[in-house]
């Protein structure tokens, strides 16, 4: 480790169920990156395989010596001390020490941690939140988490489950999430959550772009199709768009009443449909957030980074 | 300045709008207290001289400069940076260069911040938050407020209204909050809104505690009546008490969900009925918390100062 050379080359590695991404990056930016599958039903020890395969891809002929370090942003709950995997239910996985297995293989010292935190790391050191010292990155996608940095600082909780905005409650009587509990931010506003407001809404379609693009399926009811919908202008669609952006709005509130931020970044694959819900969280926002602390509109700001968020903060990670 | 003597003696002032209270103290510890009633009727000055001559009186014979500074816990909005009460109800005070007025009359150098602010100082230094880097000091008086320490340091926020916690919106359909709003905690679970869940009722009172206690005039109702009606085991009373004890439940499980602290406090003066609520606080916090983040019990810890703590808060910014 003594000989190891300070040459700002470190490797960020984005774990997710659908992607292994892994890239050779230089403050911020990835020189050399390497993407497969990541077919978790392979089992633990082919992924792990696959990991380290892709890393070695991304560094290529760069010497180990001259690398500070590998980062890893993973889609699960993660022991930052020791880079063990707790548990992730993309993955199926149960106490995996990845950290350890990857450091082994790749004679790297290696750091862990969750995907939502990595790229706020990102955002914060190389993004829409570069300097600050509040700020709250919501991840608006299949489900919603969020990365806080506080006082300078980024945030873990005393048990390490800091940052899990989309399991607050926003409605007691509200629909079931997949946490078990009722009415969490997460069943209303995620990708899930607009795909069920739409699907339960499916038993009243007479007729319109939904059942016509679905084939009256609403199994086959993604954001994707939703979006389509929207655009030809379905009601259900854009009705089901309006809450997603109502409850946006409530819970965005509700962290700035508390936290006060300087700004709240959102990201993920449900803010590619902003144009249609983006006025409802505004007014939402200003309805329900204390009013001698509203700042107007300049409290949002969208993320910088899209699908290399997680590699590129899980590289600044050394 | 220059000759002031580090001795460890500081002064804090309780200012608010029923009493001023002056202490001269000693690392957290009261040495001699000087209190008298505000009267904010009076107008400005007569309250500017009020607090300057509690603190005379506290600081008795001691040597002013063998006293590091006088600290002030405001109920109000203040302006850190320069000691100014940017608003403050219930003194009926705006833009009053609180701090500049005082050090000029002490001969001291003096801090000013919000009354919750300064309790939860008292704690963090001296109190049930000692040597804690992550908790929340939850007030439940006549309203409710919060004071949180994050990543070791006291949050403040961007525009400085960190810790509203009372104004985060449980029930966009609940009831109407002194802020505007709907439905926030405060509404719900303070003093104010205990007195009006059980006003609300009173048009269907047949007979009762309640009745007999207020002789029938729902303008009677107070938070001490509350509790005897409860002990006589008065069922609005009761029902109320447990609408206060649910929300509380429900907003700690959001703050916890999403901050993740070691402890939450509570403190003020709503939780001398706690016996009427705490198990239904409890019941609310499992119950909506995220399970994997629940921390059973062991979350909840009691302030320790009552009426003391935002004057020994005060003593302790410097």
């Amino acid at each position: 480790m003594n000989t190891r050379r300070n040459t700002g080359y470190t490797v960020g590695i984005d774990l997710g169920g659908t992607k292994i991404a892994a890239g050779l990056c230089k403050k911020g930016e990835i020189i050399r990156q390497f993407i497969v599958p990541t077919h978790p039903e392979r089992g633990n020890d082919a992924v792990l395989e696959t990991i380290v395969d892709a890393a070695r891809k991304a560094i290529g002929d760069t010497p180990v010596t001259d690398i500070a370090g590998a980062g890893i942003g993973a889609a699960g709950q993660i022991n930052p001390n020791t880079g063990a995997v707790n548990y992730a239910p993309n993955l199926n996985w149960r106490n995996v020490p990845l950290g350890e297995i990857v450091s082994k293989a790749l004679g790297l010292p290696v750091r862990v941690t969750n995907d939502v935190r990595a790229a706020t790391i990102a955002e914060w050191q190389y993004g829409a939140g570069k300097g600050l010292d509040n700020f709250v990155n919501i991840f608006v996608g299949t489900g919603i988490g969020s990365g806080m940095v506080l006082n300078g600082k980024l945030a873990e909780g005393t048990t390490n489950s800091a940052g899990e905005i989309g399991h607050i409650c926003l409605d007691p009587d509200g629909p079931v999430c997949g946490c078990g509990k009722k009415g969490c931010f997460e069943a209303f506003s995620s990708g899930k959550g607009l795909e069920n407001h739409v699907k339960s809404a499916f038993p009243t379609l007479k007729n319109g772009p939904l059942l016509e693009l679905t084939e009256g399926n609403p199994e086959r009811v993604t954001g994707r199709i939703i979006g389509q919908a929207a655009k030809a202008g379905d009601k259900t669609a854009l009705l089901a768009l309006k809450k997603v952006g109502q409850y946006l709005g409530l819970a965005i509130a509700n962290v700035h009443t508390l936290l006060n931020p300087e700004v709240v970044l959102l990201g993920g694959g449900v803010m590619a449909l902003r144009e249609y819900f983006m006025d409802d969280l505004k007014a939402a926002l200003h309805r329900h957030v204390l009013p001698m602390a509203d700042r107007g509109d300049k409290l949002l700001r969208d993320a910088k980074f899209e699908t290399d968020a997680v590699l590129i903060g899980a590289s600044a990670l050394f």
